[in-house]
């Protein structure tokens, strides 16, 4: 983190603050509900407590904190992100829009602004999937359509359950219906673009037009383990070559829809046995196909189809296809947008409407009130890597566009 | 094991016992130097011990049961294979090739023969790679060349280090000298076949003439983890599609020179960080490559050399290529295959001579002293998997064999 520890602004002392916990030997390890997570959480509150706003923990988990300004019975203008990470992962992602929501506040504050409406700093819980395989719990829960059934008994790889560990941090699924909102005005989520689109066209500011939430699914495929010296080439029923073809095949379909925006990534790839001289009989693939066109993506799930059906008739093998998600892309806010358009042009700072490739909490506070999702550039385009970095400047750009965004907010209301 | 669990003969009994040892829901899990392998061997030198034989285990946990005959110093007759298992396996394998050699010696005291040498039954110690990823560490140890440094660090995937594992037993790596044999006379050892050769032609013996020993090597493609949301397909490093062309390669090597029986598996597949929503950064692949000729075995790793070079170079990729083992064929003795053969055509057992693809414990008894490997058929070549199976015909007629070999040897001597 020495790298963006420049300046003496606090978001960089924030940012290397965090930065210390959950820090491994390759990146980042704060998965949900662990105690990395939970210590980065913390760490918010009590800096949040330090400029004075009152804070408080949801019964999911989510971490707030709370600035009245001069109405406290408005309702709500909502800024922040997560904290929680992939394994492995860089240090920025949503570490780096709740700190920057901080940081605006910090700014607001010294510029000696009251807020027309009450101002709130939000810590996310679980977006990542990285610990149970299922993303955005926390914001599922504040916009109400997180259902309980469909994640509490889901298992993460030391075999802890979902719901136990909630507990663990007094967190519960009975109480899910005490974290949804109803009284929010707008919500905006500052976050790093995770691709090298504005890299690439040398912009400042991503306004996100919509997000590409995922379909996902996996694929099973079944042949017969065997030794892998004592069985010939033409006897096997080896399900590893099968599982090639159809990595390539949704490599292919994907590429053949670059057009669109649309991308098909295997991600997982378990083989079973798993020893040298077993012939695999079972390989088990995630698959994740996003896209903003519907019409891009479904052409990719149905190569997909084709190509398993295919494989495994050729190569007589069985397969199962168990769908894991299948969302519809969400759409931010227009209005909400051409105001933070409105603020980069005042500001000449250069910036792009474009698609988010990446789900993110903001797909679900859109559901539940006006949204915006403003993104930085990421050098590279790298990220969920500890390599993941953006330059400090543009870092500054993002506090500088929410900070503007939130002075026309909260000091002249309404969009 | 209900399906072998048919007439009384002791074999079937022992057999059945063993199989309550490492049950699993999913096959048999003993492997080596763990409580159920260890369970097994206590099982086999309990029953040896019934029978009269006198027991003893070396310092790397070979057990021994031996009948001293007419002459007890003379060189010895060695008989035997081991307990061990892989990840999932069958239930026969090695622990058939153990309990036929006690069937085998039981038949000859019931007959009241008293042999002329010497007869010991072996249970060699973790004969599979499954644990540590080294093979057939016994038999080594007992030929004198288990390089005790190379094999002394080795992890298995609890982190249990493989010095350890012994330690935990009473073997230690400073006693390896104390297993070497220079006592022996013959070894012959009895195995499931592994592999559908007799079955597809109808024998009931097959008579090895040499084991093909494996080149193994880990193939490690580096690309870079990202996003899968937010990387656009044409600016991806993804390591696992090209792992997959490298899968497809290896299949396609070992098709290209079935004429010589060689083969080629991916028999590990491991994928870096492994989650649904980040592109795979790295894929560590294991590959085991056999055969009889080799020259027909070189020209498959070149073809992959070439190949990787080739995959890595067109998508911008790195990789690394670490060799992991690369041993000669082996011969059997020529002389004690004769007499093998000589016992089948008195009986009117059908028999064929045939390599071996997988390696076995003979293979480094044959540098010891002379060496026989005989095979019983199974059934669909099945092996190293739950559904492992042999007709208990085959078995019983393995027994015969073997029983009538040691006959010959132990009343009439030499070769």
């Amino acid at each position: 983190m020495e790298r963006i520890l420049v300046g003496h602004e606090h978001l960089i002392t924030d940012l290397h603050a965090v930065s210390e916990i959950g820090k491994a030997s390759a990146g980042w390890n704060r998965l949900a509900y662990t105690e990395a997570e939970r210590g980065a959480v913390q760490y918010f509150l009590d800096a949040c407590q330090k400029i004075g706003l009152v804070t408080r923990v949801d019964s999911v988990g989510n971490a707030y904190a709370r600035w009245n300004g001069a109405n406290s019975d408005l309702p709500v203008v909502l800024c922040g992100s997560h904290l929680d990470t992939v394994r492995n992962a860089g240090p920025l992602d949503g570490t780096y829009g709740v700190f920057a929501a901080l940081e605006a506040v910090r700014t607001l504050k010294e510029q000696h602004v009251t807020p027309y409406f009450p101002l709130e700093i939000v810590a996310f819980a679980c977006e990542e999937s990285s610990r149970f395989g299922v993303s955005t719990v926390g914001s599922k829960a504040v916009a109400g359509h997180l259902e309980a059934d469909k994640v509490r008994g889901l298992m993460d790889r030391d075999g802890i359950v979902f719901d136990e560990a909630m507990r663990l941090w007094g967190y519960s699924f009975e109480r899910i219906p005490e974290a949804v909102r109803d009284d929010l005005l707008i919500f905006i989520e500052l976050h790093i673009e995770q691709g090298p689109t504005l890299e690439n066209n040398g912009e400042q500011i991503g306004i996100v037009t919509g997000i590409a939430a995922p379909t996902r699914f996996q694929v099973v495929i079944c042949g017969t383990a065997s030794h892998s010296g004592a069985t010939t080439m033409s006897y096997r029923r080896d399900a590893l070559p099968a599982a090639a073809e159809f990595i390539l095949a949704a490599e292919q379909s994907g590429r053949a829809e670059e057009g669109y925006g649309t991308v098909a990534t295997v991600g997982v790839c378990e083989v079973f046995p798993g020893a040298m001289n077993v012939i695999p009989g079972e390989v088990r693939l995630q698959v994740d196909v996003r896209g903003i066109e519907a019409a891009s993506k479904q052409r990719v799930v149905d190569e997909l189809k084709k190509s398993i059906e295919n494989i495994c008739q050729k190569r007589k093998l069985e397969y199962r296809w168990n769908s894991l998600g299948d969302e519809a892309p969400v759409f931010m806010n227009v209005g909400l947008n051409q105001l933070v358009a409105q603020v980069c042009s005042d500001h000449q700072i250069s910036y792009r409407f474009m698609p988010s490739g990446a789900g993110h909490d903001a797909m679900n506070m859109a559901r539940l009130c006006p949204s915006s999702l403003i993104f930085v550039p990421s050098r590279g385009g790298i990220s969920h890597n500890p390599a993941e970095d953006t330059d400090e400047e543009h870092l500054r750009i993002g506090v500088k566009v929410l900070c503007e965004v939130l002075k026309r907010q909260v000091l002249f209301g309404g969009i």
